[in-house]
């Protein structure tokens, strides 16, 4: 009876096809409250170390207790992240079915199924203190899963805590080695958070962008190269620029986990049913615990998606300088009190948001390479640092996609008369008028005026009197 | 009267000098019990845009409530730092006792004190619900002090909340720019955070391979070059270069925030005695509130580090393989159950996590450094991700450190028995025996003995039968 | 008669399907030796700037010249790289074949066309002295090849250099706009660099890789997780685990530059014909032109690439390590003197310059990242240091791949003995023999007399004395 | 008789005090033209290895023909960097100096001298071909400094190449370490480069920046921070930012290679004579070859450089934007033609080649980051791709900052009507026009008018219509 090792897979196809599963994620720290007891002291618990002292309201155990005492590291802001923990659930839970079909107790097999639920749906989060910096392959988190779900089941079979009724190892890691477990749910968590946070998200701020891009399809404005004034475009086009970024970037990221790892059969299928994700076996489990190449490459994603946003933050900002000694050309809308000695001026305070998140997603992606390139022999041992910051950077660019969609880009307005007043300096005022004088006077067209003036070439005159006709290829 | 714009500073010599004073830092989120009511429904608050619901048992205001309700990024995790929010009790109090110096009712300034008070010692850390990702000038989080420490003094005054009785912008954050502001808090909470947490660890961990350098001073072993076999030095020299590391990047970071900052005389002088550290005021403001480079270059330094500990636990996780297929030099200490199956086994787990919080900083240095280049202006906008990122290198540094120094480092044993296998491995046990056999019979020393037999030459002797000799320069 | 802007594009399944073309790379500054004349003084060349001096000998022109004298950074070692000269030469000479059709005098499109083929032969390297850091859209490295081509096709018709027969905009930049040709050289380039150095190197790379697994695999070794010993595993299967990483980044950076650009139907096909690479015209030519992140995503690919021979080269030089004190399992080839004192000494010098040149492609990675996302408005002004070191990663990456291959790969053995020893090592010799001795007094398995002794149980043997059946899931 | 290992090291005082030594730094591949002769075939050298087929024009000898064939990677433009080679000079003449007080030949000593100051020249590069891609302890580069000193030293006596008349392992390497010299040339040329080309480059840059800010000292102009209008400032101001950053950055770097290293007494201080730079001894030998943490601080000195120069460049490009449609604050000189189309359009391309510059110094301190993270044991092995990318970082920053200074900061006026049009646009010009009227009407002061008028508040009066005021601190 065997299904070891199960680093899961997501198949090629999934990401580009499916409808994004919305799944419901509770914000981090929601805790179960009927868990919630006064601190009452301690209770005590085993392992093959001996007894050890643990919060008697708190369902880890001695493994779990000694981590915390061990890596006293970054606080409580550390912890594993919520995403992490929520999917031991789901595969602490998809094991104890497929376990109780190879002949674990099937009561104790239910009581571990809703107990792993409950981890799942993050009502027990309180009950997973242990940080990141903790052993580079995570199974004390693994452990950690174990002896909660294994206390929490036993509560629910009628058993005390630490009397080791439903056994965290014998049980509820039953038929898993614990080194990989926690790639497993590296996967499991990375997969569920790029579906159900980034993609949804990032496609929501496409859509608002195309939008724009169709809004803003008759607005001509002077183009700028090297900063400095170039021939006209319409904002339109401008758009539609940073939506073919995004759209890359959304197509690349989906793609990002493919691929890459999937185990034993039953387990794999068990995931897939549970999270609707296609998760699938992998091909070769040695480059599956030694390398995490899917995440270096995911991050490499993360980081092409990073390069666009800051790209396009950057230009909204300095498009919307002003109010009055600035570019001026769109209008941001305006979130919260600017400045009370400057009417008028809206600062560009989500596009510093999502340009400080593009920053961070940059160094996250240099920290995942260099923990990537660091495995040694059997075993890359900085794996909890590696998906705690692929997470950060999927949180981060979903939640920040979002903010700046909905706070900022959809409120987004053009300064059609200061993108005119721009365009039409180009010529400046006293040409146009002599221009059209003439024209007037001597039956001329503009172009033929401008020409006896001598204030334009053939070729400037088209460029820059009549703007519009320059969007395009010139045939 | 005026003493706006307070970049702080610390003095050169201090960091070097300096007995590290022990400020406590009480741990997140350990809040103000008695301000902790039930969640009782809301309360109006109002700013210039209009007014807000906040929710009744928070202390802070409507722009605030703004803040937190247009930045939804990253949740409860991505709140400011505590160092940060402590920074501001601090300025706070320190600008309050030099504004009634300068007319402020006393009444007020010093409910604000107390209030600001609880602030810096960490009670009112619950009030502080705004993420990193906001604008990027850090000013909303500046209005959040103000508007906690206004409403909390009101109370204080047996006032109500909202009433504005005391004045967020008036009274609290009377005489200081909001730009100015949040870099001044920025330098006193990496400042506090490197003296108070960082250096003492770094120190701790330098003297106790310091220590083992010297421990180990006569245990001669073979070198490893190109990871093959060299020539041999004692393990005391292998820690004597670790320990030079650690005291190079202890004196780098000491001196990386140095001479840079600064402001008006006054309120840097209330500050310097508020935390005992010795600000001063900035040479030259526009460089202060437009760049960061002082936050570069601290991360710079923190990256050093970064690379030393590398190296460091790197080495020792090597030394310490096996126990039996592995180099088996040093013998680590057991902090938590190993393999069941496999008895003997130690897992470096220290060092894992030290190695991962490297990559961090390493990661983290990148981001401050994309940071600190893209500053347009006046003003630079990645200020919340540089100050977050850089107390976040110093806390995980500063953790990381003490962790291994008492975990790992304090308990290191050299492994004579196999040190001086490896060691005499390099002549061949047969050729050893035949060379005391010749020696004895025939009356030579073992070198003419070795000559004589031309199982090596001279030099080869001097290297590999008497290492002892080998270590320092040979003359 | 347009074909303005061709930013060329590489079809999707070119990659994985192609039989990797071979083109041939002449090494730079392998010079037109008739073109060589002694330095003899200096010719005037014109602009809109008026006249300047240029080299008799040389074929540039005057803005060629400016750049020059304008750019003194870094010198010699850090002109435009060929690969992009030749691109231009390749372009150019496109352009003119489409030109004539449009109307260009086919006397000097033809004379332009073999000019330009001379540049795509690379003929005429030392005639573009332009170094990487000039104008960011690389307009004068555009200028240098029109200029140069110009001179040419006008000696190549029997005019002198500086005439002006050939005009170098008129007439070899014929309906190309500046902007546009840089971007659409990095492409070609790119394209070319990756499909005729990198791709087939690595292929032989993991071909090799392969065959090593296939070689090895029959050899049981001991397996080490968190760099301690672990469950056995065969060498083989440790070698795929390598050439399972190789695989996916073969994959990943082969549609790497995919579904991106492209322009004008009429200019890429001939570009198409010309390479024999499948270009097409590009979707959004305003993301074109204004972004990078084709070459972003590219660059990340290479960053995993580099991750995984980073892994690679690490295991294999820390399994080869010794000869005495070390792992000792894999017995790397000799390929130069080692140390004179340490016979048996083999440095891993092919992991050391593999090694250093994945960190080297790490940090390109970073560099291209700032320079992507730092584009403004309607033009990325990185683009010569985007390309330069995008083509220096897959240069250096190409040709690391290669050596590593030819002079340490493929004479990798086995160092079956020293395996063997350690992996009995686990149990201990008298273990076993007392264990055999039993075992055959009284009749029973090697796994009852171990029972019955004591020395492990029943896990413990499966797993210890009988390593061979371990390797794969265990029913 | 020994002076083995030899890093070296800068004394701190030094960099600050000094008046910076030209060093004539002759271009790469300005090659001894004596030397130069037709390839006429090949010669037979020998090494342990046995013989190989070496160029007959070529000075170098069987080991480094060895790597040459072994590290097929990257080609020419990969060669060792000449401050390397010239370094190698410099210390081997150093080396035979002392080595002649005891007991080498001196005509064999004398030549070599000789030799080894014709490689500190520059006179023998070409025969220095080896790659940065060889070994990790750039060993071969030593060997390859030996034979061809030797072989020139030997000519220089009359004997023949290849004879080993003079040796080099026991006459040029005499006493010296392999793995030693690498470092000791890693510093000196990092040390020579930094003090000939860097610093006093940063310094007339600073020095420009520093004149600039007092000829703009009495422009006011508005103030943007968040991208908007802000309180004004002087244009002199705000490059007093910049001035400062430069003074910060180039004291840092000053300090960078500080306190770090050097060895025997003797040959540092001959050394120190002949470079004139202060190196001393190092104090731990152990970390001087394990570890390059003096490379990795002195590297992130760059790049807070770096992020200081982007920031001051990007201002600059903004401010300067335009013609008609940007910022237009500044005017930066012409350089070159602009665009035919575009009268008055100036690229900033002296900005673009300098942000490129600085992009490429961030990512070359990721890799020798990750470099120097990755030691192992008793030496690191990354230690050419360290000292290449540092000493590309030198050159770069030096190179582009001369640049520049040069043909940028030099020559940028302030646009004064511009600058005072947006200042004055803050109030509108009709409002201004009113004020006037009526304070001239009623004999009110403007502010009075204003007030009474209520187009302004008293603050807002001081803050806008006499921006000159609000300057400085307000009291």
């Amino acid at each position: 009876m065997i299904f070891l090792k199960l680093f899961l897979c997501i198949k090629d196809e999934f990401f580009t096809i499916l409808p994004y599963i919305a799944i419901a994620i509770i914000e981090p720290r929601s805790l179960h409250t009927l868990l919630q007891q006064p601190s009452n002291g301690f209770r005590e618990e085993r392992d093959t170390f001996g007894p050890i002292q643990v919060p008697a309201d708190k369902l880890w155990g001695a493994q779990t207790q000694r981590s915390l005492q061990n890596f006293e590291i970054g606080g409580e802001r550390e912890r594993m992240p919520e995403p992490i923990i929520r999917a031991f659930g789901i595969l602490k839970k998809c094991a104890a079915k497929v376990n109780m079909e190879y002949g674990l107790d099937p009561a104790i097999a239910k009581a571990i199924m809703q107990a792993a639920q409950e981890v799942a749906d993050g009502m027990l989060n309180e009950h997973f203190p242990l940080v990141i910096w903790q052993t580079g392959s995570g199974t004390q988190s693994n452990m950690n899963a174990n002896e909660v779900i294994a206390n929490r089941a036993a509560e629910i079979l009628g058993h005390k805590r630490g009397e080791k009724y439903v056994h965290p190892n014998d049980h509820v890691n039953r038929s898993q080695s614990s080194n990989d477990t926690f790639p497993t749910v590296m996967h499991i968590a990375a997969a569920m958070e790029i579906n159900s946070r980034l993609l949804p998200n990032l496609k929501t701020l496409y859509a608002t962008v195309h939008t724009k891009s169709i809004e803003f399809k008759d607005i001509v404005k002077i183009g700028r190269t090297h900063t400095q004034d170039a021939t006209p475009l319409t904002l339109g086009q401008e758009f539609s620029g940073y939506s073919t970024q995004l759209a890359q970037g959304g197509t690349a990221v989906g793609t990002g986990l493919n691929t890459k790892r999937g185990f034993d059969a039953k387990i794999a299928q068990a995931i897939a049913e549970e999270t609707r994700l296609p998760f699938v076996t992998a091909e070769n489990k040695f480059e599956a615990l030694a390398a995490h190449d899917a995440f270096v490459e995911c991050s490499g994603a993360l980081n092409t998606i990073a390069t666009s946003l800051m790209k396009i933050a950057n230009d909204i900002r300095f498009l919307g300088s002003g109010p009055r000694c600035g570019l001026g050309e769109l209008v941001l809308p305006e979130n919260e009190p600017g400045s009370s000695i400057m009417p008028g001026k809206v600062n560009p305070t989500q596009c510093e948001a999502l340009t400080m998140v593009c920053a961070q997603v940059m160094g996250n992606h240099v920290a995942i390479t260099i923990g990537g390139s660091n495995g040694h022999f059997e075993l890359n041992v900085f794996k909890p640092m590696i998906a705690s910051d692929l997470l950060h950077s999927v949180r981060l660019l979903g939640d920040a996609s979002a903010s700046f969609e909905k706070n900022c880009v959809k409120g987004i307005q053009a300064n059609k008369e200061r993108i005119s007043k721009l365009l039409h300096e180009k010529i400046g005022y006293d040409n146009a008028a002599a221009l059209a004088k003439l024209a007037h006077k001597e039956g001329l067209t503009l172009k033929e005026a401008a020409l006896k003036l001598a204030v334009l070439t053939s070729d400037e005159f088209d460029q820059l009197v009549v703007p519009e006709k320059m969007i395009g290829p010139s045939d």
